[in-house]
């Protein structure tokens, strides 16, 4: 029913009567002309129509999106840049798209970070007046040193930002514990808003407080409710400062710790992280496709990240877009759809903590002068589809805006925001038009880099429903270009 | 940023220039006039943008329905009309309603079905050739009668709709199980679609296989995938025909008991079931309101029902509706806000099998002659909203239609459907206009009538963003009513 409705966006306009007859022959060779152009135009149009009705049939009836997430997850679990779990996730991404007959299957080198948690920490408030030793939920954040096992103690000072942080000067901060406590806004109706709005905490603040002679920080997580999961995630240390150890603390525990913190000055907090930071490893992104026939110098990249935090199984981030790229590519394949350009299934290596993979990928692109004309990314979870975000001219967006009627059936409508994606990124550079998968953000700050972005907090349909609007828009991308 | 666009529906229409003076004064006042119009038009736009802004925030920051649910899922659990869950329930409502304030809080009685499940049920293949004895997760479906200890088995016959099964007719019928069999269709992008159109089995099934004298029915469960819960539900038996046991069966255990019937015409099958129809139990509405100001006899009702299935907590159905409904009452009590008219949380009683709470409460609404404007359910699940479904003329729904650029910041977006909700429903036919709220569907069917549907499965903001998007319709609806 809502199927139906797809046409009336090209309605014809209204064609006046003429009066003199050389005038009305020459009009009616016009109109002729004009109503045949239209009617292919519908013809393409209905064509269209169909080809994404089976793409969406094909993704919601046999769709091997959510098989092959459970793999990833619970048989490969987590896969943190230089880990074993890593080289895993690589050689099954390679053995899947093999066996989905892709024209092509590669792996791209790239040297990676290699930073190891380590055993469990310890995060202990040690004099709380009223609760005496409160054990806390901490978890070291990627990237930072560990305090070895003789832990670090210190004196707390809260703060919200780093402007209070400057305001408090080196007399106020030298040899404590800095404890960053600005939550997300919850009022942001796109949780990755309030995500922007509280994340350079986690990302700067173990420098910025060092510079102040801080001797650790404990961040609130980036999360968007009050639950007992320290986020993880990365952050790094400014040249020339101190690099001092960085925890997330659960959201519940930091409430805790700011009311304590007001009852009483001089609470004492310990802190024990493992953590070590290795020589850079070696991996890969991991690179399938189908090539194209007309043009198949011209390449379209759909794309995830195959690394995950080590806290969980990175369903969510981004074991969701990793088997949504190979889903588009395998539904082409099982229609037996030849494209005209070459499209490619990239799964990169190393988004969480480096961003290797796609400063690689973009750095070969160039070297071997290939031509990408779209990158497509999704990693903002495998969530009921919205839209997608573009970062490219005008004129390529209009074109893309103009296909919003094919996808609406679909519950697909939002094409109205800037955006890309962090893998694609430096692909922007050389022209490409950059797309990112916008799914609803309502749940993700709730798994994202905690122990639970699990296969189960995913709807086999949600993801579905992704995998296919990603193969619809590289299929109107493949078909028509985006000149 | 995306609420500043908000002001774009209501661009002023150019004003041309006049020459001669007398025309030029007169055309001035008018303009004066017309533009003060605007001014006071946007002023109120603005207002309206405000109030409903402060609604949200009131929803995201400090909302208490997630905190209502958890004591109504995990406190207060299964609640099936009858049931000493569903008094507790009762119970529960009355005290929360009273304990935010509200003008008037009181119970309206209702007799209700009283169908009891008894201990759990046993299901199971008998003879399969290659796998012998298979047990089955199966339930009875509610309203059935139980088999008793003894059990009911025979041989299946498997069939996908009420067609078949007259095909075969009494020959190929008598004394056998009949297993309906037909999928939700997984192609509809609505879930409630893909319901609607398998559920008829589960409802009708029973009494259709009788009718040729079969000896019971096992339905295929309506989920949406395949997964080991089954999915219970309301059947009815016809007049005048043998009433038989019929129970659901987990889709897993549908596929494979398909397989197995494929394989082996001879399969039999044991099902023991020891549910209990007892006569009809004495329970109640739940009513809370704040009375209006101006128009107080006009009333506006907002709803869910309080029963829900035995099998688990009933957090999305319907609890999120109950709590929803509350919440948006809750909200205007703490903004300060005096409606114009009177606003009515209701908690109806036994929607799943038997429809008598809203049903009652129609019947009492037109014995007490009041005046309800308008009545809004929630009754898909707590999930992210979308818009509001409609059930009205078309001048009502033109003008909340024209609601919608208030309601689209916050991604409430789709007033479009035709529908209501099968309590407010009885009040159609006193001229009110029926909105049903309307969240994404894509996994209420994971979870509907199984054991799954439990509180951890709700994501707090998403429960809240629903009833944020109640609340603000309320208001329009208190402020401009639907004349």
């Amino acid at each position: 029913m809502i199927h139906k409705n797809i046409g009336m966006a090209y309605s014809l306009p209204a064609v006046r009567h003429v009066t003199k007859i050389e005038i009305t022959i020459k009009m009616n060779k016009l109109i002729n002309s004009f109503l045949l152009l239209v009617a292919c135009y519908g013809y393409a149009q209905a064509q269209d129509d169909t080809t994404i009705k089976t793409i969406f049939d094909e993704a919601l009836s046999h769709g091997k999106s959510y098989e092959m997430l459970e793999h990833l997850t619970r048989k490969v679990g987590p896969r943190l840049s230089g880990s074993p779990g890593a080289a895993a996730a690589v050689e099954w991404s390679r053995h899947v798209m093999e066996g989905y007959g892709f024209d092509s299957v590669w792996l791209q080198p790239v040297m990676v970070p290699h930073w190891v948690r380590g055993q469990q920490e310890v995060g202990r408030i040690l004099n709380s007046k009223k609760m005496g030793t409160v054990p806390v939920n901490i978890c070291a954040l990627g990237g930072s040193i560990g305090t070895g096992p003789s832990g670090l103690a210190g004196q707390m000072v809260e703060v919200k930002s780093f402007d209070e942080l400057k305001q408090l000067g080196e007399k106020n901060v030298k040899g404590k514990i800095i404890f960053f406590n600005r939550p997300m806004d919850p009022t942001k109706l796109n949780t990755f808003t309030a995500y922007s709005g509280a994340v350079d905490q986690r990302g700067g603040g173990a420098s910025e407080a060092a510079k102040y002679g801080a001797s650790g920080v404990i961040v609130r997580s980036m999360g968007s409710n009050i639950t007992d999961y320290p986020h993880t995630g990365g952050m790094r240390y400014a040249p020339n400062v101190a690099q001092i150890p960085a925890v997330a603390i659960s959201t519940r525990h930091a409430e805790l710790l700011s009311k304590l913190l007001k009852e009483d000055k001089d609470l004492q907090f310990y802190m024990e992280t493992h953590c070590e930071i290795f020589p850079d490893a070696p991996s890969f992104n991991v690179i399938g496709e189908i090539r194209g026939g007309e043009y198949k110098d011209e390449i379209i990249v759909v794309s995830g990240h195959l690394d995950s935090w080590d806290l969980a199984e990175g369903a969510h981030d981004d074991g969701a877009g990793c088997v949504q790229s190979i889903e588009a590519l395998r539904i082409f394949k099982l229609m037996g759809y030849k494209p005209k350009r070459t499209i490619r299934a990239v799964m990169y290596m190393n988004e969480e903590n480096g961003l290797r993979g796609g400063t690689k990928y973009a750095e070969m692109a160039a070297k071997n002068k290939e031509k990408h004309i779209a990158a497509i990314e999704s990693d903002r979870g495998g969530f009921t589809p919205r839209g997608f975000t573009m970062t490219a001219d005008d004129a390529v967006k209009k074109k893309v805006q103009g296909w919003q009627p094919l996808f609406r059936p679909y519950d697909v409508w939002d094409f109205t925001q800037e955006g890309g994606g962090a893998d694609i990124g430096p692909l922007a550079n050389q022209g490409v038009a950059l797309f990112g998968f916008l799914p609803d953000s309502q749940r993700y700050f709730d798994y994202h880099h905690n122990s639970q972005d699990t296969f189960d907090k995913v709807s086999r349909r949600e993801l579905e429903l992704g995998a296919a609007s990603m193969s619809a828009l590289i299929y109107m991308i493949d078909k028509y270009g985006l000149k």
